[in-house]
């Protein structure tokens, strides 16, 4: 007897991260292709947006158009359109309410409306930000479980969050103010629109710190997050750089520990969350390399303390773990099928 | 007693050739900035087009524009303008008559008006092609010196055409039909404006071939020379490559040698017509690679016959002997100071 | 019912081959691994050669030795050994006739024992050159299937071969001599030893010609395959290159038309070759870049005819294509599964 | 009048640093090259080890061994020796007291010799740690002046020195303990030798920490130049980080501030103490990428304050102001000579 399969579409499938879904969606057994949208590109073959496909079976499937794509029956939706457009153009498909829609925009990360509007725009739905859940998966799984709208995690949060979450939960750790999340990015996470930012010339052989500490957008996501782990307001530094390399983040993390706090007990609260995760994993010894995780929809780091402070060094595939791969396992969990499908 | 110094402008002096002549501007001993003109920038300090100049002296000058840059006393323009923009631009500077005019454009390297046309567009004044040198300064240095106006050569064609046209000029040693030359460049080539083929995604960690043959418009240039060598109608196949790299040329061209012809002969040619010289080597033994040349006004270059074909592997660095830094020792020249001021 | 698995051994497992093929084989539905051998870490786990591995139940296995190697009982073996050392470490292997052998060193490519002492040296069991199969899988399906010692190709000959031997077994399309085959490879393919040549410094950011006309053992390979294809002596100048990005190699290959013979006849001959084949695709128009093929088993190519001459623009995987992925197809034919198993 | 050329030799002249000395050499007016010293090449041309000097006239330059190099008068010398190697081979350098000498290894960098022995080794002549200056010129420029044993800073300590020194002088702006260091650094920082961690594909395309928090022998010059400059016990948390860039270091460097400062005093203490430096630029506002500063011998640094904490973002190249230019600075400024000579 076969299995069931999915039906799965994708909204605003031409950027990187729908590139990746489509990736990753070409090994899931049970998810099939219900649609790709682009309103750009209707009616054209997936290879005029990606030459790369050109030869394969796949890149015959043609993009269709968003008011098209509402009337195709799904069971899963992915929605990789920009921010504020996103929570726009999906309200059809949230009322419709057939599909588990998983959001890679930030629309539905936060459960502050005001923090939105600070950050972002004026929410155009803002009583959907109870309803849907912050996509962690190893953190979130039971509320992901049967929920219809997910919001799915932003990469820097997800390579700071997996391994501070537990430890600020724990509560007598690590110091929820005056960490310092050091991050850096390889150049996808740019996007794929040409800027003189992603300019070849600007990026290649060069290194830079960007949005310097209180401004990039994904402070709230952070901020938001820690403060809920730790029942207090926390504070965070966070500075974003942009690496010559295709994709990855590392993030190097410093947190004050609390009196009587040490290694030990930190490394037992992490395992004690992570031991058996299949994509989470901290690290005996050492610290791991960005290209360990390339590709994959890990998350690997290592720690150790020094002059009283915690140093964390994580590493995620932005594209993957970071966005489309969270984003498979957030529709995997969510629609009950084996988490791992689609992302071994 | 204080040497005279010459007073020099730069049109168009926001690109990648502009940065580069001022690059070299700042090692001339007998060179002034005069003015950089930019109609776009006009007023504004070089540093809001080259923030790396923040701190520098150099750096406060301010961009002028092409009107006011006509009223400026020069002993030397060079000119960073686009092609045909540059010969409809330049006309003013060209008629007043007043300096030596160094074009990094392709609007006075051919001389014909209808290759022009063909590859370009309907060339301004085209009786000024006939006025005009064809700036390969090894290889046409008695007709730059006491030239008003240069064309500077293009950077492909340079690394191409200093090791073969000494053997075309020859006769006897190779054959004018089906050479090949499969060049390869750094990005900067492609120029500063953000474009999706200069997207740092699209770049890194990749290669491609474009513009295969017959389609780039250096042909029309390399073409030219090539024949106007041999004395007769040369073909040549030329494959572009970009490469993941700044800066650099490396071409490999191979052609067939003429019946009794070795690679004795060969190497006793390039010696009579390039020893001494200081900016072009020929090896001994082995290829150089695309970094000997970075940043230098050098053309280096191996060779070797097998198969009845000569390959020559040839490199410069695209901006400085392909662009900026001819255009320099072109200017030497035409001013009568030392060939190699600021070069060094 | 559970399909049959078949038990795979690597002999050789810690270079980059043997990790690509580990890569392949976690994707595999069919192929257990059996054995991954190294004399120099028997008894560590794969994590003690690939840190990557660690948290993931495979970075456990524990490589063993060769001898312990020989009586895990095997359906195939992938040798990743080096040339000369493969022949003779593999001979207990191929006498014990249990498996299927795919050799991914040069040791069974070539018919003649001549040619091999000449760019290799003495082969230790000259008689079974002719038992082997050169596995070029689209051009030598139906000798692999059944066979038991394949000659996995080289990766330079895949990208060269594919595309020319169709035409010169069609005879009348290409002249065989005079052949020019430019290609550019990703660093990988100069091993996973740390040398003067793969220096981070001596690569980043540079290019260079090696090896050039007359030099590199592949040439073997390729002159053998040219020749026996065109049913005459093919001769061919080869210039390798090494590029500044992990992977991929790109071969521009130029050919001169044989009297009457057009872009029309070629791409027939070309599609009637390899229209269906899931891994080999020639472009309808354009060209091909490096990275549409990274970490795929494809072989992508453009053509073009321009002044007398046929220019290709291939590319390839160099570990995939050009090595573990072919290794991996040639297993497929070989035991009689589907082709295409872990390879899409 | 021709003015005095001073006679510089260079011992162990093959590295990176080595080189750059060479390059910088090329444009002192000044300084003549009066050997350039190899035990391992002796008697060999520049060429031998830099090929890319072929066919200039430098590259005929032979080098010496070390005792020759000890019978030819010298005014200064520069010492590229490794560190211990460094002390030893120079100390009858040092006894014959004709030269200045600016050693660019760790050996006269120290005041302590246990700290000293803690972090390298048993100091061969710890007394002549008390006559040496630590050349971190714009901060030690009088102690330079007629001193003739200079310890050239360490890459990673000058770019984060310049901008910690004045405010820790300065006493009433940071708190001295709990500083962090998160710096990156380019390859050629890892030297010239070919290594498993500087291999092209360990590199290339990836990013990692190295020697986090404690591990790092830079830790030793840093923490004590900070603590003299506290006037009490300072702490950095220093995590050294190594990019896919061939040159140059950005430190990003985070700091309490002590209570009631603020960014305009930070902005104040520094611009009182650079303003006027040609090599030092704070940055009015925003923050500079590393490749403003590649091959010049600028250090530039940006700055914010943001909840609580100093954030600075600082960037040099590591082989100029971090090593071989900020050592013909210190050169320049001991022989009495105008400071910038050949580093603008």
């Amino acid at each position: 007897m076969e299995q069931k399969k999915y039906r799965i579409g994708i909204l605003g499938a031409t950027g990187y991260t729908g590139a990746e879904i489509l990736r990753l969606m070409a090994r899931h057994p049970l998810f099939e292709l219900a649609f790709a949208s682009s309103e750009r590109l209707a009616g054209q073959p997936l290879t005029a947006e990606f030459p790369k496909l050109t030869g394969l079976p796949v890149g015959e499937t043609r993009f269709i158009g968003l008011q098209d794509a509402l009337s195709v029956p799904v069971d899963g939706i992915f929605s990789c359109l920009p921010h504020a457009t996103a929570a726009e153009q999906l309200l059809p498909f949230v009322d419709k309410g057939e599909a588990v829609i998983v959001d890679l925009s930030a629309d539905f990360r936060l459960d502050s409306a005001e923090l939105y509007e600070k950050w972002y725009c004026k929410h155009p739905r803002p009583e959907l930000l109870a309803k849907s859940v912050y996509g962690l998966c190893e953190l979130y799984r039971d509320q992901v479980k049967g929920c219809r709208l997910i919001g799915n995690p932003g990469c820097y949060p997800t390579s700071i969050l997996l391994p501070l979450l537990p430890l600020l939960r724990a509560g007598r750790l690590v110091e929820p103010r005056g960490i310092i999340a050091d991050s850096k990015s390889g150049t996808s996470g740019a996007g794929k629109k040409a800027t003189e930012t992603t300019h070849f010339i600007n990026v290649h052989d060069d290194f830079s710190a960007y949005k310097v500490a209180d401004c990039h957008r994904h402070l709230s996501e952070i901020g938001e997050q820690l403060s809920k782990a730790a029942g207090t307001e926390a504070s965070i530094l966070f500075t974003p750089h942009l690496l010559p390399v295709a994709r990855g983040i590392l993030s190097t993390i410093y947190a004050d520990l609390k009196p009587g706090a040490g290694e030990a007990e930190i490394r037992t609260c992490l395992k004690a969350q992570y031991d058996g995760e299949p994509f989470v994993t901290l690290l005996d010894e050492g610290f791991p390399k960005l290209g360990w995780v390339r590709m994959t929809n890990r998350c690997v780091f290592g720690l150790k303390v020094a002059a009283g402070k915690l140093v964390v060094v994580s590493v995620i595939d932005n594209l993957t773990k970071g966005a489309s791969g969270q984003a498979m396992q957030n529709m995997n969990i969510a629609l009950g099928v084996e988490e791992t499908l689609g992302l071994l």
